[in-house]
């Protein structure tokens, strides 16, 4: 089909930004602060003092406690959301390149208030339409009907300090006809929303991580069609174990011996966590209109009223954890034989399902220092003093649940020597290798998901 | 090597019962049910009530609680077991056959008290050694010291309705040497453990799903060489999604299929779990001996005093979890274009770690009837009315923290017609399809990993 016949298309940056500005005019989206009296449906259970909605829904925001053998080492508020939400892109070839169905989405804690989304965002409580509001566009692409030919669905992981083992739906779709448009919605050419990753505060969460689990070519010159998107998958799939367990001339490691190594990790994990009345998270007090620990180090859960044109219910309130200062993100990256590699670490988080994943070579939560690196070249990377800046931008983490949640995200390439006693959890994996533990879920958090697809953005 | 020189090598059946017959008079193992008040150092914390060890280390009984949308559905006790112990496989190849270092072992639940168990059975607490007895013999070729070629390394739910979130790490290391043995130790070669997983109560839990993790040809004629187990492993690695997602002629679906089908049941999954003060499961009640349900229709918490001669320690007491009656467990298999299929349920429990794994096509609770199994024909693959019956013994699961907890496995073929309309949870899988998925984590239920293990003694 012609690119000319094509409705609801963006080509080009020039393009897009004509579009997003429209959007920017067209939007009326106000965002207010309320104390927690006048944040109905959503109270504090009497009990418990869990703050959740009326109708059992959406998520509640609760504590969660750290223990080792069974002794409590500390506890903090949480956000447990048990349903697990769809976020569905649908791609599509246009003039025989590969084209995602991206949305204009405005959410309450927004840096900028719009960002760009996947086609659909929904928790399972909004597809069922808990809030009686209007149907999830799209939706039927991606559940129940078989409408196109699934390419990416996979369960991961969101932020493991924020969220008790909250699991999104990642899917991409492929289809091969038009679909009716609104004004929120263009398709842009996936080198496109690449390149827009350089922006800040404009590719939102939702998108970056099912962007990562989109299988890609390595090669930067590789045509971003359908068909080299499917022989990224199978060459994905079929590498499993690069054929050897070991390493290889192609990685410095296999990938079961990087699997061993995430186990090692896990096993090394001697704490546990378990869900607490928010009461009971003795740390933190909570006033009319906010929690927040007694430090003030970590970060508050506010209330907020919102009141949109554009989204399924038109105004509604709802708790926003709103953290202090924006975090840090950091994948170191280096050629062995030619080949990049990233450093991973393997991290644990409280409320990741398994405890532990694959994170950034460095990953600082807002608020939190250098002096929790463990290794001196580690706080050279955090500090930018080594390496040359391949990739670096300010970009928003999920906005329907966080306030103003930002996080640096960088690239940063080292050519020379580097040595080589880092601590155990930490590990060089190709880029394959991490797109290949990315066709199953709970293996890679969403900052190295993020930082993943930024690694595409490079030249 | 020759044979002839191998020491503590078991050749046949006749061979192994001389060994066990030894080892049954040899074993000094007392076990009495005493008292909640004579369990100590295990105790009722005074405001949880939860059951747990002094040292806050093994496992504690604690109480789950279900909800929907927020709403407390039922609640049980249950174990909560947070370290990742290590079930370790050591083989060997002699005279150009597998081998398995297989000990036999008592455990205070088990029926016939000794069972065959794998090289090594421990949990982190054991073998960090808290109870400061005897070090965990062979170890060292399954953690830290890297002394092998490491063939299966991955963390494996067990019973989802006893076990909060328990994972343990299924490890198959090869060695090439001799190793110096006791006489509770013996290389058994792999087709006599498959052989021997026909006799009732004999091959333990542990060791079958080490088993079923180990990757195996298809072809029952293949040798049990290493070579073929490396060659297996290599061809489930590659073949991971059949280089197509969607069916093909040797399977009914592809494994991107099976894996949307898998996330799909996930999705539908409606409730939600907690932990909770065992004091508030108010449906259960303690006395002097037992935590037993109203209806004495699921299972009891007993107390037990253990005396043995070839443990690490020589005498301790625990809690065990006691089942009322026995359980099933049944594979239906059927062959479509030559190509046997197992039919597998999305099965959903209320403590594994992700909600959903796979399992059997019936798999009924001990005390549980066919009332509730939802298709007619269910029911009567569960009364062994359908079909040819091709395994069928009453196995045990783990003696180390279950009372004579007996499952019936049983492996039916069906080779007429059958309704295609089975309920949504439901999927037919090539045996191929469920190994390549158990090289990952939590995909594959404890009863499907037993099942799938005799599936290997069918000829």
């Amino acid at each position: 089909m012609a690119a000319t016949d094509t409705v609801g298309l963006v080509r080009t940056a020039t393009e897009f930004r004509r579009w997003w500005s429209d959007r920017q005019r067209a939007g009326r989206f106000e965002v207010i602060r309320v104390p927690f009296t006048d944040l109905a449906p959503w109270s504090f259970h009497q009990d418990t003092g869990n703050l959740r909605h009326a109708s059992g829904r959406f998520f509640t925001i609760e504590g969660i406690r750290v223990e080792v053998g069974g002794t409590p080492i500390r506890a903090q508020p949480i956000i447990n959301q048990p349903e697990i939400g769809v976020l569905g892109l649908l791609v599509r070839e246009i003039d025989e390149v590969l084209h995602c169905l991206l949305q204009a989405k405005m959410e309450p804690g927004n840096i900028n208030t719009l960002q760009l989304s996947p086609t659909v965002q929904a928790t399972r409580s909004n597809y069922t339409q808990v809030h009686r509001g209007d149907r999830t566009r799209y939706l039927e692409y991606f559940i129940g009907d078989d409408l196109g030919e699934t390419i990416v669905d996979v369960n991961q992981s969101e932020q493991g300090t924020w969220y008790w083992r909250k699991r999104n739906r990642n899917i991409v779709v492929l289809i091969d006809r038009e679909v009716p448009l609104t004004d929120d919605y263009r398709w842009l050419p996936i080198s496109l929303v690449y390149q827009l990753l350089r922006v800040d505060h404009l590719v939102n969460m939702d998108t970056r991580t099912v962007l990562a689990c989109l299988p890609m070519s390595e090669s930067t010159t590789a045509p971003n069609t359908m068909d080299a998107t499917r022989a990224a998958a199978e060459l994905l799939d079929a590498s499993y174990f690069n054929g050897t367990p070991r390493a290889s001339r192609t990685s410095r490691h296999g990938l079961s011996e990087i699997m061993s190594w995430l186990i090692d990790a896990k096993t090394r994990c001697e704490w546990d966590t378990r869900l607490v009345p928010l009461c009971d998270v003795s740390t933190w007090r909570r006033t009319d209109d906010e929690i927040t620990d007694g430090d003030r180090g970590h970060f508050r859960v506010i209330g907020i009223r919102a009141t949109a044109g554009n989204r399924e219910v038109t105004t509604w309130t709802q708790p926003l954890l709103a953290p202090r200062g924006h975090g840090l993100a950091v994948f170191v990256t280096k050629r062995f034989n030619g080949v990049p590699h990233l450093l991973v670490a393997a991290r644990s988080e409280i409320g990741l399902l398994d405890m532990v994943e694959i994170g950034p070579t460095v990953h600082l939560q807002p608020g939190e220092d250098t002096s929790s690196l463990d290794h001196p070249l580690l706080k050279r990377v955090a500090m930018a003093e080594i390496g040359r800046l391949r990739y670096d931008a300010m970009l928003s983490e999920e906005g329907g649940r966080f306030h103003h949640a930002v996080t640096r995200y960088r690239v940063i390439e080292i050519d020379d020597e580097l040595p080589v006693d880092f601590p155990e959890n930490f590990c060089w994996l190709t880029i394959r290798q991490l797109m290949t533990l990315l066709r199953h879920g709970h293996y890679v958090n969403i900052e190295a998901r993020t930082l993943l697809a930024c690694t595409h953005v490079l030249s």
